[in-house]
């Protein structure tokens, strides 16, 4: 069934924005007494259209029942990249369940903060919306950005960096040993790694750096990378 | 530094095809003396460039030292998918250590077998190799096309199918149980999935269908998420 999110609610009926309506009508083409999904603050309802044709009305029949996911909330600190690589990236991570991305500047980075970063924001949400639809999500990641590297010190939770540096710690040890953790931060570093003393910043307030093993990836292939492996390393 | 296969080596002499040599001399702008990594019969060398503006000659100096990967050979089999889809797998799956890709033609794809393919088969080859140069690899991936459901019997090692159907054996259980195969090949369906004659007819030649677990996941994530999963399971 064809999943939406909703940000209104009002008795036994819901309400989609204009994109989300154009959809229903013209790209699925739907009749009345058609079904969908419609996700409200993280509860997904089965509805039924009536009206199609004119002012549409989505009313809920029943809650939609679903199981729980049991990995730990992941939060993603990324550099910002390529559009492309982004885009990317925020379709990739949302399908394989990251709860939060936040981007910080690297040295390093390309990519530098200009005026039209509200817009680049909105464009994003866009994208993870979108996934989260696609693969059933009953939420949709939160993008925060952009921090300093000494505003990570407020996060909570495990922290580690992707460091190509370490050579001793690997992600399989940490995860190994951190199995109660219920948040987990990670940052990834921009093309052509974090500088030397980036990563001692981060040390400095209370990341470990870790090894993903011996391949060389793509900065973009890392967070799907990571994502799998947490998935995995909690599946049942 | 920077990393090419060659074909042809006599004495201490590698040869390149004239687009690596473009690279080098265009876009790398190297110059004499300059080193590079060249990997032969999958031996990496270190070499040196001479007479780099005439008639190049790239001269061994010495193996490259590098420590073995220590994951199963893995195989794997997907369907013929939309161009854009089919580079990205390839890629990342070049990335993520892939041995080799098998098409085969699912009844469910859209995109059918023509006259073009050898074409095509180049194009996924020249993407797998520059894949294979970024990742520092040794060797790039076998592509194999297009076989049928019934000529995938032959293949050795532990068969695979990702299966929507499947609800109790997930890719966990299955590579926990199977520590000692050194070879593992893994069907991937199509947009929609196997239909169910499909996924019977592969179980008939030994093919064990194993679910992901409960994320839905577009087909082009899934080689990258069981990828992932495998490099992580054989980390040390």
């Amino acid at each position: 069934m064809q999943r939406y999110f909703s940000k209104q609610k009002e008795n036994d009926q819901l309400f989609l924005d204009d994109n989300d309506l154009y959809h229903i009508k013209t790209v699925m083409r739907m009749k009345d007494n058609d079904e969908i999904i419609v996700v409200f603050d993280n509860i997904p309802y089965i509805c039924c259209l009536e009206n199609v044709n004119n002012n549409i009305k989505i009313k809920i029949k029943k809650e939609y029942e679903t199981t729980d996911e049991k990995i730990p909330i992941v939060r993603l600190i990324i550099p910002l990249l390529k559009e492309q690589k982004m885009d990317f990236i925020l379709q990739k991570a949302t399908e394989l369940g990251v709860k939060e991305i936040v981007l910080y500047q690297a040295n390093r980075s390309i990519i530098k903060v200009k005026d039209n970063f509200d817009k680049k924001i909105t464009r994003w949400q866009k994208i993870m919306k979108e996934a989260s639809e696609q693969s059933h999500r009953n939420d949709i990641p939160n993008i925060d950005g952009t921090k300093k590297i000494k505003d990570l010190e407020q996060l909570d939770g495990l922290k580690l960096i992707c460091s190509t540096r370490e050579k001793e710690k690997n992600i399989k040890n940490i995860l190994n040993l951190n199995k109660t953790y219920d948040k987990i931060n990670i940052v990834i570093g921009p093309e052509g790694g974090l500088e030397e003393q980036e990563e001692e910043n981060l040390k400095q307030i209370g990341f470990i750096p870790i090894s993903l093993g011996s391949r060389i990836m793509r900065v973009e292939t890392v967070p799907l990378f990571i994502l799998s492996i947490i998935n995995y390393e909690f599946m049942e």
